[in-house]
């Protein structure tokens, strides 16, 4: 997906949001605004939204010099979803279709994001996602005979606490017997699960973690190929299934030339006008 | 009211919104961007927002060379609110209290506003004035006897749209043989009432109308000190009673050393913050 001209108001937001988060200093906020619009006179429109945030978030960074301004924001997440995770586990155990509710919960989980400016209670979703099917049968018949047939899973996270919700559907995948890769950034960027947080969660015991990206500042808020870690593109070509989740692995993986499975909170109007559905929309999206 | 961080981002969606209004070419749209935040590195945050609009307006017009790009919407709200006028009229004339209605009206007209990111509907808003009581009874008494006491009484306009709710007030205050001076601005700025609009919709036959600015480029969209006229400064300081609508206003004048109701919807959480209430509420706010 190319970035559009709204997307620079929202660049700057959350400039602003991230550069609260790391200075209490007004003057040190408004220098990383002002530099921030300084760099966005220079980028590439045809570049998908997280190459840009990747370098708005590496000047916040710098001029913060905090090496990770989403630090406690992600911990509060995981905590948050830590103990909501045995209720969840009940209801994907309780679930006529576990695997669709794990499908279900994992898209909900994409609610937790501090990338975006829309917010969204994570109670109401959970309750949204019970009432209401928002899962097209035919994507998630797709989904079931690509699984039945995968020997091997590329499974790419999004962001921290949303990362308990993948853990769900891990566990309903790894007990398939599947050979699992979780991908995830090098290094901290926004709210975005790194290494460190999928060890923490026990990732590491049902699936394979990985670096996505190459790192030292090519960790984006979603996989650019360009920056891509080979591990990871030579997964992409060779795996039998992808899911990706959340709107900045979108955002860059949408023109990816190999089925991906999408699934994700839409937060914005430009990736609704993509994805063809509403914000606010729980969304399981076949890319072929 | 000084200008705030938060305040970048929104001024340059409304650039963006303004652009958009003014040009089909998404690279004029974009060398507005780029243009604005240029200029936005430079501002002084000292200013009320008001003025920073009023320069990146000047841009706008500029880059898309385009006079008056709310032309159209402008139009449009006149006429929806011109529809909606004989409902309303009957409304305060059916009311027990029909100065009270009038203010109260004259408040969710402040609703229509093409200056600001959040949007309100207008029905929604005229079901809550009947609803609820959102003016404190305080507030109202102050109101009241200050109005009882004045012969000559300022009224300071916002918005297209908005002009016609104002009607409905002009005329309640002009039935009690006050001598009324309409405030407009001297050129388009947003969508703000102008003198042409004024006498479109016949307020000139209840009131004065004089601009507050002293035009060609001085017009902002809330009433600057700095480039206000001086037959709008002489009034300012003798008339007895003033009433200004609408968010930019108050913005402009919230620090002026007089009596002032301010009626205005809140539309944006620093004003929110400033006037010691929620986005979304209707307000008469007396300040001294």
């Amino acid at each position: 997906m190319k970035t559009y001209l709204d997307c620079i108001p929202c660049f700057i937001s959350q400039a602003l949001e991230a550069a609260r988060m790391s200075s209490d200093n007004e003057e040190v906020q408004k220098k990383v605004l002002l530099e921030v619009m300084k760099h966005l006179q220079t980028v590439s429109f045809d570049s998908p939204p997280p190459e840009t945030s990747r370098e708005v978030h590496h000047i916040i960074r710098q001029i913060t010099d905090t090496e990770d301004p989403y630090r406690k924001v992600k911990y509060q997440a995981n905590r948050t979803a830590e103990k909501l995770y045995p209720t969840l586990k009940k209801m994907v155990i309780d679930a006529n279709d576990p695997l669709l509710m794990a499908i279900k919960l994992a898209i909900v989980g994409n609610v937790i994001d501090f990338g975006t400016t829309n917010r969204f209670n994570i109670n109401d979703m959970i309750k949204i996602a019970l009432k209401h099917e928002h899962i097209s049968d035919e994507a998630y018949r797709d989904f079931v005979e690509t699984l039945d047939n995968a020997k091997t899973i590329l499974y790419i996270a999004d962001n921290c606490g949303e990362i308990y919700f993948d853990k769900l559907l891990l566990e309903e995948l790894s007990a398939r017997n599947k050979e699992i890769t979780y991908v995830v950034r090098a290094n901290p960027i926004i709210n975005d699960v790194t290494i460190e947080d999928a060890k923490t969660v026990g990732i590491d015991k049902i699936a394979e973690v990985i670096a996505g990206d190459a790192g030292s500042d090519r960790s984006a808020p979603g996989i650019l190929l360009r920056y891509a870690s080979s591990v990871f593109l030579e997964k992409l070509e060779t795996y039998d299934m992808v899911i990706s989740k959340g709107q900045g692995n979108y955002e860059s993986l949408s023109d990816v030339k190999r089925k991906i499975f999408f699934l994700l909170v839409i937060k914005c109007p430009l990736v609704a006008r993509d994805v063809k559905e509403d914000v606010g929309k729980l969304v399981l999206k076949v890319k072929k």
